[in-house]
């Protein structure tokens, strides 16, 4: 180890701790990959445990001009916690306390590292919940939503991260200490809270966060529909919708996926059914019965051979464990995925998924969906075997082809993923230069140095190379994904 | 008239035609004030019918460094219409086209000049509606709700004007024109949209809007609580909102205001009660019955000594038309007024009125309150008369003070009206000055040469005096405030 080397390795101990540093090659290995299929291995990963720490952290590495990188729990899925450039990686793993539950005033206070479904059991306690549901919600962090405004089945019904974060504590570049919003949803001045919500980790490290809460809802049905096909069950999502109603989640799987989830939990979808529909809905036990059978009788009327109505907490629970852990059950198909997120109009969403499967079939590749349609939002799955030679590129290359059809539909790159590493070359696709421009004027007005996680989001420039490290990674994690 | 200034106004002229440029100094004094007590005189007003005509007027102003205030209705609540410094004001009065109803993609396109009720009643026709209502509606355009991130009564259950905007179409300050957001409610890289919203002005004009619609309710009823006092008022919201329940919206007003409104209009308020509670709750048939029935409850154990239930449409509308004419009706009782605009905890809520309560009687002032009581968005309402010597002055310090009463609670300077002229000086009482260099970088994003409606939000700087303007303005308007 060289000298300077050693010298911030000490410094960093002496912040946070000599069992907190990570810099041996070997301890590094497992903070070298998020949910994406990019890799990259960060020179030291430090754990600190207060904002004081993030602080010194952030400060001596400004100091010494090392690149940044915040880290939740490693589920992201664009490459958002990938130390691209190698640097130091700022795991918020320990920082995990929720700090206060606020039942009047509906909010709750949390450090970064608070796993997104223990908050909700906990605010569970006092007949509230947390209402951003993404699939990776029982490993994925708070701090990490926020990076990435991650989505949901249940953001149908009542919106993304951003639209749940009231305020942050956030450590900027130099270490100074902010806060953006607060415990009130109104704030004066420019809405700096809202642009560091899906800021990507390239703005600060938010060491503290507000988020609502809203009480648990007294009855919730979920509907679980049969359809012949991806078609019939597009237009049940069109006409479930175009009928006023906004049920808390429409989930669609199609018959790749059901296969796969099959594989792991039997019985736990009809095993004939060419697509099914997870519809959710949820308030008082009268509405949830009136709107239960609404949206059963337009299933059938838009083609669905069978309709069960789950109203057991068990039974719910069960088809939720399925629909969430799709992703990590098409391990059962192939060693290897490639999970595509895209958005299009919902009117558009039948269209889509023909195009998406034509592509499929061209580069000969198993494409299998489970996705929020009532959001729009796509999830194309493509299984694959790394080791066969070739696969890889044509994989990316087929990923890439259905997120400009995305786009063609009058849609757009990314539901709720994020660009990262993984989307940065398309990001022309729908944004100009001068957008672009902007956006990176935005970012330099809270880090003029690209102290935090450089090398995403925008295509180009010398600090990242397009072509490297495009490895799929070697296994389907352990069902966290979305 | 100078022979550079001829030249402008023909190029204007030029652009928009003879017929829609403004520049007698009698003409301009009708858009010297907007809604609150500054004054500031635009050299010219515009009225351009395209974006085309805005991107050329922009472009035009750019290279003659001329100052650009958009201006809407003309109907907020802290100068951020006002031409503080003169230049080139561009009223969007004429672009008021509804472009797009999508009902399945649950969407509206429309122009900057609508206004808000508009848009809501012509989606009624399709069984939607458009959620944020100030209770300024009934004038002011979507273009303004932006500007400011309007609320509303019904902002309790549905969130601000932010909340319901996907996208918009921009012209930035060299008049080149971009989209922010779009038509989804997912949108990869920064959230451009969310922090041009409530920018005041400052970074550009919008010239198309996204606007989300949601189905109208089923079934709505609204209740009326008449309470002895304030205090048992609050302790009522906070029983409502601690059982879980989220009406569409819980409004207060006291007993100052309820004199004001029922010399307008006779009988529709208690005249007897200390204040009174306007609780919305809405959904399907049901639901509403049960959550009007608890509500109910709630009201009289926490010591309502009457509560109605209008279940009619035409009597709910006659209480909103009292609570959204609350301002105008304050004019029966002195000439001029004040409003102030804070927010603070909902728990705090009594404590602070009582603090606001105080100060008006200390300052020897009548101050009304009708304000959204479910936000903790405080609305004191001074009503005096200018032509007292002194009087307005005395005003200005009571309404400073109570501003700071919110900050101390916990709570915030401005609910919904913004910063604009009214609260610059008071933005350090929550800011610190690196806060405000951020906003200002960010703002340089946008518009480097502080283009778009300067002097305002940020305080100090040479560019505006704190002491001018400072004039009330001489009449209460048509009823259209919040």
């Amino acid at each position: 180890m060289k000298k300077s080397q050693q010298r911030i390795i000490k410094e960093l101990e002496d912040i946070v701790g000599k069992a907190n540093v990570i810099y041996h090659p070997e301890d590094l290995l497992v903070y070298e990959y998020d949910g994406s299929i990019d890799k990259a291995i960060p020179e030291a990963v430090v754990f600190p445990a207060t904002t004081e720490e993030v602080s010194k952290l952030v400060a001596l590495a400004h100091r010494e001009d090392i690149p940044v990188v915040g880290r939740g729990s490693g589920t992201g899925l664009s490459g958002g916690a990938i130390a691209s450039l190698g640097g130091l990686q700022i795991a918020l793993t320990r920082m995990r306390g929720i700090l206060e539950i606020d039942v009047v005033n509906g909010l709750a206070v949390v450090e970064p590292g608070v796993v997104n479904l223990d908050l909700d059991y906990e605010a569970h306690k006092y007949g509230m919940r947390y209402a951003p549901d993404p699939s990776s919600q029982k490993a994925c962090s708070l701090g990490g939503n926020i990076a990435e405004n991650a989505g949901g089945p249940h953001c149908l019904a009542y919106g993304v991260t951003t639209n749940h974060v009231l305020g942050m504590e956030v450590v900027l570049e130099d270490g100074s200490v902010t806060w953006l919003g607060g415990k009130t949803r109104e704030v004066p001045g420019y809405d700096l809270r809202g642009v560091f919500v899906g800021s990507e980790g390239t703005f600060g490290i938010a060491t503290k966060i507000v988020v609502r809460l809203l009480p648990l809802p007294e009855s919730v049905h979920t509907l679980l529909g049969a359809f012949a096909d991806v078609d019939s069950a597009c237009n049940a999502v069109s006409s479930i919708i175009g009928k006023g109603i906004v049920p808390a989640a429409i989930e669609m799987i199609d018959a790749a996926c059901i296969k796969a989830i099959l594989n792991v939990t039997k019985g736990v979808l009809p095993s004939d059914a060419g697509a099914v529909l997870l519809v959710e809905v949820e308030g008082i036990e009268e509405e949830v019965k009136e709107l239960s059978g609404e949206v059963e009788a337009t299933m059938y009327d838009a083609g669905a051979e069978d309709v069960r109505v789950a109203l057991e907490d068990q039974e719910r629970e069960r088809l939720w464990a399925a629909r969430k852990g799709a992703f990590g059950a098409l391990g059962s198909l192939a060693p290897n995925y490639y999970l595509v997120d895209g958005v299009v109009p919902r009117t558009r969403l039948n269209e889509t998924l023909r195009r998406v499967a034509e592509i499929g079939e061209r580069y000969g590749l198993l494409v299998a969906n489970v996705f929020h349609a009532g959001d729009g939002n796509l999830h194309p799955c493509i299984a694959f075997d790394e080791r066969e030679p070739g696969a890889t590129d044509r994989v990316i290359q087929a990923g890439e082809e259905m997120v400009k059809v995305c786009v063609e539909m009058g849609g757009t790159l990314s539901g709720e993923h994020g660009i990262g590493l993984e989307k940065k070359a398309y990001m022309p696709l729908i944004f100009t230069q001068e957008d672009m421009d902007v956006m990176v004027r935005v970012r330099n007005s809270f880090s003029p140095n690209v102290r935090f996680n450089p090398g995403k989001i925008f295509p180009g420039g010398p600090e990242y190379d397009q072509a490297m490290q495009r490895k799929a990674v070697s296994s389907a994690g352990p069902g966290v994904y979305i």
